[in-house]
């Protein structure tokens, strides 16, 4: 890899989500060499995704190169790397583009999505947390209306117009809310030769609640607001299967639908050396003790959605958002440099809960302060300034900015734009596996 | 395609560039149907391409939603599809979504780039007509820092961080210019622990001179600018192979590079059916008349790139640019309603020149108005607001603006990511192409 050796001691971050960025910020100005990996180039803030896939932002508007977050270090080594296994007891990472050595490795993988075993619904269902994805979702959205347009058959019609969305998480509450409001301001101008009144936008969730883990008032205000805007919310309702055309569910409820969002759970992505039974817990996240050090390993360390820190407030860890991410990822930095001189004196972490916001539409969110609840417009406005303020990078708020005033003016998304489009490419890949496999 | 028969002539244009939307403009205001055909929902401004490649803006900054340009127009459709030919005896068109039957047909298909038959360096080298080859282009430069970081041949890392551009029109030397401040600003920030200083940009010119077609002053200066930012410019060179590392010329230069930008030449993209012997001319273009009806058909017209106009002025027809498309779209507009009453009231087409311009980098363009010719930083404003005059849609032009200010006040350009990898798709497509010849 190139990277030098030196007398500090090398600490090996996997990954550059929140918690990495966090801790590589806090540890490259000590007296350590610090090397981030990453499978992308740029850090992604997936809370803005959704609005990626619906047309109202730009992909390079909510993502950050890496590189410029650290540039100004002179002990930071980014290299971009897909990070295949561990080796513990050599202190040894494998990945596609060789091995690693390294003193002190964390692990900030984050989460990918769960699927819970169910590979049918695996191989025909969307998913939306890189941009790629969410740019996949952005095309198979716009390629369902075009070819609506062009079929003859009502029932094919209603099946590209219905969006199914699984899981009432932010991810699947904020998608629907825009997936409505396109279907409201923007379908019956750019088709008007469709009745797109027939679309139909259902949220599906297998508990009794929406926005599980907030407030009752922000639950039902956030239930109100979707069927405010039009949207089907099925609660108690699992999805068992979907073949690429028809939903099933443990009720007698079933859809016909080309597009079936899924968002409906997230598990911890482990890493090949560091996934022993005795390291994986719940949801498939890696047990840390109050350090954030993984239990068994002295110089292995996870923060973030990978991390599973049970406590008594915590029983089954701390919820995989953001917020714990950043602040495990700052703690670890403190401690790490601790932890070097003397390991005692590293301090357990304890997590500032600062509240929980969720979007649905314009002048429509719910926030949960732990003081005080409230949702409308006021919400709405905290919201965004709270988003505005965690995004990365000076130019990326401003275009952000803009964008949002332009789309509140004018009812508009405008990046509503197939540039790489998904059912052609995935039809080639089909084929290409076909081709494969015989 | 699911278009209704009316009373009224169906007109259809193939192609939703300069000339196809400033014609669809003219006409879905009158008593016609108008069909819009093009293979991507959204228009593109063909002249920022190079921003977009070397991360200066968004590729949804400068794409605008076909539908939104033309939504408010009651006889206006548009169908996202691809042309396989023209029965002009049955007045029917052959598309990927279906036949279609035409009126009157308008072909304002644009160009495509020129290998001049070279199949070598057309399979090894990049293009960027749009926007996906822009960012392919744009995942490339930065994969091949990324890779010149890892490995330890001198000449593999001095092959990586070459740049050879070949053809010094607008385009070409654009390119060229954003790379070398690309390679002053940004490089050595992003990466130091690599010597970017052997960076090299080439731009390799077969004539004698830079941006043939403009002033000698406006050749020359952008020549100055170019050398001033450290780009090698080869003139009366001509690059005649190159097999995706070696590139060799008509002369003893040689060049070793993982990346050969090709923008040495344009072609008209003609349609099966309207490509016969008689119709093409110069550059693979269809002859037509002053009225730009195609030559030996009174019901089909074809307009900028792919219409070649012989005058006396112009010998080889119109210049292959925005200005043409566009004067040659609003006139037939007017034309063709005046020819559905009295064919002979069709006014010739007759050119107004309104100028030439290129940019090399921050402060430094070239202008040329048929009056008078400037260069320098007034050229490189004039440059600037008649780029955001021609962008379609408010929010572009903010959006780019904002992108502008900031990147010259910080030296910046902050949209380098790495969305789509190159060379793992090529690969992939390689290797899929592999297996199916088998």
């Amino acid at each position: 890899m190139n990277i030098p050796q030196t007398s500090y001691p090398r600490v090996v971050i996997i990954g550059g989500g929140f918690g990495g960025i966090a801790l590589a910020k806090k540890l490259a100005k000590q007296e350590m060499q610090v090397v981030l990996l990453d499978k992308h180039n740029y850090h992604t803030f997936q809370p803005l995704l959704y609005q990626v896939s619906t047309g109202g932002l730009e992909p390079d508007s909510i993502a950050y190169p890496i590189r410029k977050i650290l540039s100004k270090y002179p002990n930071f080594y980014f290299r971009l790397a897909m990070v295949k296994g561990v080796d513990s007891e050599k202190n040894t990472l494998d990945t596609d583009i060789g091995p690693l050595k390294y003193d002190y490795l964390v692990l900030a993988t984050g989460s990918t999505t769960n699927f819970f075993g169910n590979k049918e619904i695996e191989a025909n269902s969307m998913i939306m947390k890189t941009v790629p994805e969410a740019l996949n979702l952005r095309s198979l959205i716009l390629e369902n209306f075009e070819e609506a347009l062009l079929t003859d058959s009502m029932d094919r019609q209603d099946a590209l117009m219905n969006f199914v969305i699984v899981g009432a998480g932010p991810t699947g509450v904020e998608l629907a809310g825009a997936l409505a409001e396109i279907k409201r301001g923007i379908l019956p101008k750019d088709y008007p030769d469709l009745d797109t009144r027939r679309a139909q936008i259902n949220i599906v969730q297998s508990g009794d609640k929406l926005l599980k883990g907030m407030s009752e008032k922000a639950s039902e205000k956030a239930e109100d607001y979707l069927e405010e805007l039009g949207v089907n919310v099925w609660k108690n309702t699992r999805v068992t299967s979907y073949d690429g055309d028809l939903v099933t569910t443990n009720t007698d409820l079933t859809f016909h639908t080309a597009t079936l969002i899924w968002a409906a759970g997230v598990k911890g992505e482990t890493i090949k050396g560091i996934d022993g039974k005795d390291s994986i817990t719940f949801s498939n996240r890696i047990k840390v003790n109050d350090y954030n050090q993984v239990e068994g390993f002295k110089n292995i360390f996870a923060i973030g959605d990978i991390a599973c820190m049970v406590s008594d407030d915590f029983p089954a860890g701390h919820p995989m958002v953001a917020q714990v991410a950043i602040q495990q990822g700052t703690h670890l930095g403190v401690n790490l440099v601790a932890f070097l001189e003397d390991e005692k004196v590293m301090k357990p972490f304890v997590y500032k809960d600062k509240g929980t916001m969720a979007t649905v539409g314009r002048n429509k969110a719910v926030v949960d302060m732990p003081k005080f609840k409230f949702q409308g417009v006021f919400a709405w406005f905290v919201w965004m300034f709270v988003h505005l303020f965690f995004l990365i990078g000076f130019r990326n708020r401003v275009v952000v900015f803009i964008n949002w005033v332009y789309n509140y003016i004018r009812f508009d998304r405008e990046a509503r734009l197939i540039i790489r489009p998904y059912k052609k490419e995935k039809t080639k890949v089909v084929k290409m596996n076909a081709v494969k496999t015989e």
